[in-house]
């Protein structure tokens, strides 16, 4: 994966910054023939979309997609369908609030890419961090949309993507209460209704008080077939870390039982095999579906660790772009825990990487 | 990063089975007028070498690197010197001993790549894992050695790599203990003397038990400029995650603070920035030194959590070949904790991660 | 080069269709800190613009290039400068004239994409060509632009592409009347003044009868230093081949001597050498600026030849969609010698190959 | 393709100078399952070995070809087979004559890449050109070896890769005469009975002058389904031009009609079409088989030109390493036209170009 795209076969290359004019993304190598609008994709935006609630950021966005390229019509295609050339695809920035921006201009705030992208470009597009913001993440999500309709398209009906919030702050989910069907009843895509009250509380007290809360986000993908990823540098573990950890502002990434696997021993952890109904049937999942970084036609489980937003009202010690101390606070619209819209963003990534292998995988072994 | 080749502008492509004649590694896009002698790469791969104490696979293997092209010395280039054209490197394999796989050919390994390569390939060289063995690590390290030479040699005398092992099982050093010069005083690359008693023991009992532990690996790079990763794709921490979790057995990769970045709140983890000596000088490195995907100057922290070995003697129920149920019991010469000889690999891994960046970064910004 | 990617370090992705709404193209990894307006851009859209003249297609497209990202003004930049992140160009389509496109959705136009676009992917945007028209090369030129801006910046003032046509059907030009500052003064960018009146008589003719007409366009690059270029599998001339074969329409490429070099003997071959002003200067240039892949500081030279438009009005045998024997005559606005509006892309193609090798060889190199 | 890798989805990586101690090449990605042993690679190594004939260089190497990895065998596999895992090959350098490098180590030879290599890298191995050496080509006739055999297990009977020399110096072969029953019946693979006759007058003439000749390497797959190629920058004759071109000594590569084509009118060159056999037959081939950039299922026809070997005897002026004018006179083994030697490597570029384009064509078309 190199600078702005992400890939192989299925590729994209997302483009724009947080203030610009418009933000978008390239999918390249998207097999032809698959039915797409641009409704498809709007349903997943909707999910990322800003302003839904409280516990996200205020800024009104509709993230309306356009479809540039890449699709056609005629009245023997029955819908608009892909031809296998690019899909351009273009979100218009409508809310960029015309605010004063000269304290991000010269202070670079905390725990922000500021700093760095002064460091390695120096210039940078300071209005809401330019390319470095979250608004970027739309792109992926649009991307990804056209990946899990492409997945759905090749693996069939068994196939599915979920992603639900797993942890906030140090609140970890009852595994004993998860339930995929109640993530759209609460604002944070909590499978666990208990613990979806409690964090409502947590986090309103955070958002109160300036501050914000750190969120691990579970991805699970189902119906994927064994045979998945390309060892040893391709690893299907090892695209969906990177796939993951190039999220904003997520600082970790685990694979089935993950960072726990260092406290088993060998017994606890090897997932054991049987038949059922005449395939391999594992009694456990610790290796969330991928073994020598193949999948095993196990749910493939990944989950990734997201930071609290830097952007508080706290002020914290910082320095300047002439090489001053100087304190900051960032007002603003932020979302009190940018885990939440990182769900979605999650399960984007997901089926990005699972295009990619799909593809690949018919490419060697046909 | 694809199949078996690794980087973008400083790349590396690994070959060979653990029970073939050989394995290797090609280097390719080294800048050129580095000092590279055979000896020099061996120093790093001696760390690796199978063999060094009880809690390590007895295999003999003396790891013995050639170098077969790529370096060239005359009277003028006072000693090999690399010309730019790829680094050719080879480690014949000597002690595959020689024993019956019947049992490993039919039946599939619990927590093995054995079912998944099966299932990828319908064919694979099952002695001793073949592909999938962590004997691929040996290439990873060789590439390793060329890329720190030419770090040190770019970024100078205050650049360096250093890893441990932090945690084998549930036993975690004491971070009030943390000491580099220790390292190689115990059989666990552990930075705190008094875990590294306790872990002898925990180990031996695992190892006697025919039982298996895992660990957790810390790298750290230093002196390490502001200003390498390439958003937003090619992330610093994105890339690391990726090399990390390609390596044998790893299930997690965290930056920095990592998973524990979830519970803190927004004031706990941006790091507050002040001026020492002219400079950016951060109070605290929750960050792990990447902010935006883009170094900041600070130590990049990476950590990665490994499996206990699924080669174990206790009896596991699994499958064969032939799709019948059976059991297994998996002898032969394996690490009771492979995280051990996982510690110069994470090294490895950080060296061609940043080689590849500090060159992709002067590529784009001169 | 992949897909609708190009480039390795300096890269670019396009997509769009004749008649689709809009196209564009992707630029990233451009050096940040670069000056670049829209209508630095604009300069060489117009240089490609149809409806210049007689000779080329009557539709009307003003190709207006947006900068919707990747650059970024404020009161310290003195206008517009490129981050270093990507930089999305679009183009509108505007003349997309309604007609009825029924014959080419059904019938194959011989010399065209159409039967292998519907080989390929089972559907196919028919209006123009879809895909597969030449309305595609504005992009390129677009991210030429970028491309050459670059080299400028980075090369400084003795660096420069042109680029001609030194050959219309079978009249060559004359190589002792070779002048390039006439270029611009005739419609065929012909450096021959002679050749090109010439030339207006044989177009004229080929155009009334509705036929059309090949070329061969020839791509000069001075003032580029020695040392550029990949061996072995990304070669400077192998890039260029690429780059150039590309181009639609395009049948060969030659560098330097290029298909003459076959019929020289080893002493008329090879470039003889002296010193000048304290340099090696060549005393003639077959080798067309490069030797083993990698150029030698003299003028870079890339020759390609451009078939003849399949688009004509003489009725051809061809096939349908349904497998039947017909006929068609392609009418619409086509280019009697579509090689006159190949030499700005030629030259566009050129400086893209060029900043991808200037940025792999600082990053190799230093 | 990059540095010294060459395709995306079937990629060889290759390695090794003229004279160290050994040349190679790591294959990735070919499909698994398919029978490969040391023989049938040398079979195709055979063909460009040197010391064949008067007509080549005289140097006795028997490149013997090892296969190192990524092929197993047991009682199950019937042979040899692929584990999909990467295949790498090793030829030693045997006859590397002890001679004194000093005049190539201090002067430059004209139309060598000696200055080149220099001035790009500081530094270079001289002794029989290094890496720019044309032993090189070895590894990708290995490579192209392992890519024409798996293309064969995937096409089927119908598909071959053949290649002869259809012109030395200025003469070319009579169309007419052209049977590729008698290529190997000359030292030549001149498919024109008469033509290799006058060839040996010619070829011997130039040689006992202590010259050399230029050449023409035509190039032919059949059996090439419709639909292969990735436009626009993975053109099907895009990547066979670079593929070509990056063959030591080419200088210019087209596809069908190539050059020729310039001199066409539309309705000589877009080649008709109608039906034969229920599917559409041509009823020439201009297009050699590609339009658009993909394959219509015609011959895939590709020609490219081949410098006359730099190493003549004639004193020639050049430069030195330390900047002063000097003569050289290049002693020495060398082919007194290496495009005879070029052919095989021709035929293994083609088998290398369309391996990958039939696995990328799978991965995105199914």
């Amino acid at each position: 994966m190199s600078f702005n795209s992400f890939g192989r076969v299925f590729r994209f290359t997302t483009w724009g910054e947080s203030h610009g004019p418009a933000l978008g993304v390239v999918v390249d190598g998207c097999p032809p023939g698959l039915k797409l609008r641009e409704e498809d994709i709007q349903t997943f935006l909707d999910k990322r979309k800003p302003g839904g609630s409280k516990f996200v950021t205020q800024r009104k966005e509709p993230d309306r997609v356009k479809i540039l390229s890449g699709v056609f019509e005629d009245d023997r295609t029955d819908g608009p369908r892909t031809t296998g050339t690019p899909i351009s695809l273009m979100i218009e920035n409508v809310d960029q609030r015309s605010k004063d921006y000269s304290d991000i201009r010269d202070k670079y705030r905390p725990g922000h890419a500021d700093i760095a992208y002064d460091a390695k470009y120096g210039i940078r597009d300071y209005r809401g961090g330019g390319r470095s913001s979250a608004r970027e993440t739309a792109a992926r999500v649009a991307a990804g949309a056209v990946a899990e309709l492409a997945l759905q398209s090749i693996l069939g009906a068994d196939f599915s993507i979920r992603a639900c919030l797993v942890q906030m702050g140090e609140h970890k989910i009852d595994r004993g209460n998860f339930d995929w069907g109640v993530i759209e009843d609460n604002p944070f895509w909590c499978p666990d209704p208990e613990a979806a009250k409690a964090w409502e509380t947590h986090l309103d007290t955070a958002r109160k008080a300036g501050s914000s809360m750190g969120a691990v986000v579970e991805v699970v993908a189902s119906g994927v077939p064994a045979g998945l990823g390309a060892p040893v540098y391709g690893k299907l573990d090892a695209d969906l870390a990177s796939a993951m950890m190039s999220i904003n502002a997520a600082k970790g990434v685990e694979i089935g039982a993950g960072f726990e696997a260092a406290q088993l021993s060998g017994e606890e952890n090897a997932d054991e095999i049987r038949i059922k109904n005449g395939s391999p049937h594992y009694l456990s999942n610790r290796a969330g579906g991928v073994l020598g970084g193949i999948s095993t036609g196990q749910d493939i489980v990944a989950r990734f660790a997201v930071k609290p937003t830097s952007s508080i009202l706290t002020p914290r010690r910082t320095v300047n772009a002439q090489g001053e101390e100087t304190e900051i606070v960032t007002r603003g619209r932020h979302d009190p825990c940018v885990g939440i819209r990182g769900v979605p963003v999650g399960a984007a990534m997901m089926a990005l990487v699972l295009a990619d292998h799909v593809m690949l995988h018919r490419a060697q072994c046909g």
